[in-house]
């Protein structure tokens, strides 16, 4: 699966090291991002996640990008609607990147309007996707009290010092030491003065802002422990595990929508009472044809999986129906929605069958319906002397887990059989 | 998926640290190992990756284990049928653990038999289930030059130190130092006299090999630039990285097997053509009932993946004998085989259906061939004209792509319209 529609998980690649970075600026602060797969997850991560742009304390956000990437970020920017956002062309290092983003409140630039000059201002890589509100909100509070302040975490591995002969040197003692990590944040004054008196060696070799607090204003930076969740999207299996974890937190709810016939009502609570244990569920039966305001309701919140059973053919205008409302949500804006249609078959006929027009029009609809970014896919249960049997339901719930956790768009318009 | 069968992912958790290790020993050398995660991970990473139990060169693998796990780890040595292994009771420290697994070379202890001492050994975490062949040789080779080696990588992060008020100290020049990883090899007597001249504190709070050959042998190891596929398996995200980069492998290579006639054939060879760009593909074209020995050399390479292509039936015995060679080739034993059942529909009727009666038969044959740790998924392919249309055939391609690369056991038996 794509991380959002934008193949930013291939860009990181493409883009050169440093040149791609976010800033932030509120009452409380504002915020300098460095977003390499920014398009794909740090704009786009799980509900609680996107809160760089979310976090109404934040004022300004300056993202720093590399010139030749300006162009998708603006559309990036718009097609999400981010306000506050002000891009900024990055440099050729870490460093002169991160200053580019600063002075965009101190100095008057042709390319950029000068914005109010914030009290605090946070640094944050966008290889840091799922960093949370609140370590923003602690790093923000000691920057205030101590100047500077930023997150670290426990080393995974000891950490040596080698020799010129390419032998061992020195070992650290592992528990003197932490791991310094991002978001920071800094009294702007404090930091950008950092920055005004960094050498051209500072600019192209440095990585490390709390290191330029302390040389250049005297400032021993706050430190505050972060989650590990903070850890930087390095190598390809990193790739992996955001993916893992976006799906993961996109399969946490579903949401079961029935009409309101007697057997339709009957199979949703079945499949309620078999997924609640895997699951948040919530159940509504309505009558689809009609707007239903607790619907609006939920496509306002966050869920992102959608159960509707009925005992008509697959693709009603009623489907289609649900599929607008879901467009008109914006939910699929951020993350591929899965729709899962359940087909009742109370025909008692054994040889009941399926026929291959009936399959075609529903991959067909499906493909049509891809392009909103909704994953649609078919669902049969069977019943028996009118009822479906607990081993249909199991099955049908765990195939439902199954689809809701892959997200898989290779399958979407398939007709499982529980 | 559980990634093999033992659901040592889990374990990983509910075992104590450090408490199980290995080590073994050769002509070369031996190796102690320590592997939280062995069960599922350490013994049965993709072909490649087996090598503490495949790697020739190695005379003597011990497994470090705590006492609880004991029994579990001598039902997986003997289900996988390890060679040259032997299990030894951990410590409550990493350190002490290690030093258990050495005794074995060097003491006479009631529960194990004293095994010839080696010239080097090899210290490893099963945490870090991806190691190469090639590694273990480069750290080998080094600790007969130096006494001792180790496995180095670059730092992610800046590395800091904090005072006692919990702000930062100083930062590392990080082009300066690097994360000590695993695996690292020593001349058996340099880490065995390291290890028994440790002090309790040592053996309590130390967690670095190398560290020891140097403060008690004046030894400094070389260090080995190693890969990044060394990282040490330490959060649940890594547990997903894990899963991804195994599914991975295991998704690179499929053979196409279909039986004589020529519409069969003629879809091999287009599917053939379809896959070739993605995947290593091996086509062949027997007659299933027939043991064929081209097919028994596949069997026993690394392919996990088998895409089996006719015009009748599904479950037929022609499928029950392919299973049953499956089976007794061993491949299914390390990791979930896939197994693809494309159905050919050549009718030109329109109003073909699939009858729930045959779909049913499907999903049983699937669940009874699941215990065998075999995958089977159903795909049919609609002919026109006597021929499959390339967005057919493309579109099966793809389906078979995603079943291959997500091998979900919940989709068994369902079957796939291309």
């Amino acid at each position: 699966m794509p991380l959002g529609r934008e193949g930013g998980l291939v860009s990181k690649k493409t883009l050169p090291g440093g040149s791609f970075q976010i800033i932030a600026s509120s009452e409380l602060s504002s915020m300098v991002y460095l977003p390499s797969i920014f398009s794909s997850l740090a704009d786009t991560c799980s509900p609680g996640h996107t809160i760089t742009f979310l976090v109404s304390w934040i004022s300004d956000i300056i993202v720093v990008v590399s010139p030749e990437n300006i162009e998708t970020m603006k559309s990036i920017v718009e097609k999400y609607g981010h306000k506050r956002v002000t891009i900024v062309k990055g440099g050729i290092t870490r460093h002169r990147s991160i200053f580019n983003g600063l002075k965009v409140f101190a100095e008057n630039q042709s390319s950029n309007r000068l914005l109010q000059k914030p009290e605090v201002v946070i640094i944050h890589d966008a290889v840091r996707p799922f960093v949370e509100e609140d370590i923003l909100l602690k790093v923000v509070m000691a920057a205030k009290e101590h100047g500077a302040a930023g997150a670290i975490r426990p080393l995974v591995s000891t950490v040596i010092a080698s020799g010129e002969d390419g032998c061992l040197d020195h070992s650290l003692e592992r528990a003197r030491y932490r791991a310094s990590e991002m978001p920071q944040a800094f009294l702007f004054d404090i930091i950008y003065q950092a920055y005004q008196q960094c050498t051209d060696h500072d600019l192209d070799y440095g990585t490390e802002c709390l290191h330029l607090a302390l040389k250049y204003c005297k400032t021993n930076a706050k430190l505050v422990e972060g989650t590990a969740d903070l850890w930087k999207v390095t190598y390809k299996r990193d790739l992996y595990a955001a993916e893992s974890i976006i799906k993961d937190s996109l399969s946490q709810q579903i949401c079961i929508i029935t009409d309101v016939k007697e057997a339709v009502v009957q199979a949703g609570f079945l499949l309620h009472e078999s997924l609640k244990n895997q699951v948040k569920v919530e159940a509504i039966s309505i009558s689809l044809s009609k707007n239903d305001s607790h619907l609006q309701n939920i496509f306002s919140g966050e869920c992102y999986n959608f159960l509707c059973i009925n005992d008509k053919e697959y693709a009603t205008e009623e489907i289609q129906q649900l599929v607008d409302m879901l467009e008109k949500s914006n939910v699929p804006l951020l993350y591929p929605v899965v729709l899962i249609l359940v087909h009742l078959n109370i025909s008692e006929n054994i040889s009941f069958s399926i026929g291959l027009e009936e399959l075609t029009k529903i991959k067909k609809f499906a493909r049509e319906v891809k392009k909103k970014n909704i994953l649609v896919y078919g669902l049969l249960i069977q019943y028996k002397d009118h009822f479906p049997l607990q081993e249909t339901v199991n099955s049908a719930a765990a195939l439902t887990m199954a689809l809701i956790k892959d997200r898989n768009p290779e399958l979407i318009g398939q007709l499982l059989v529980a």
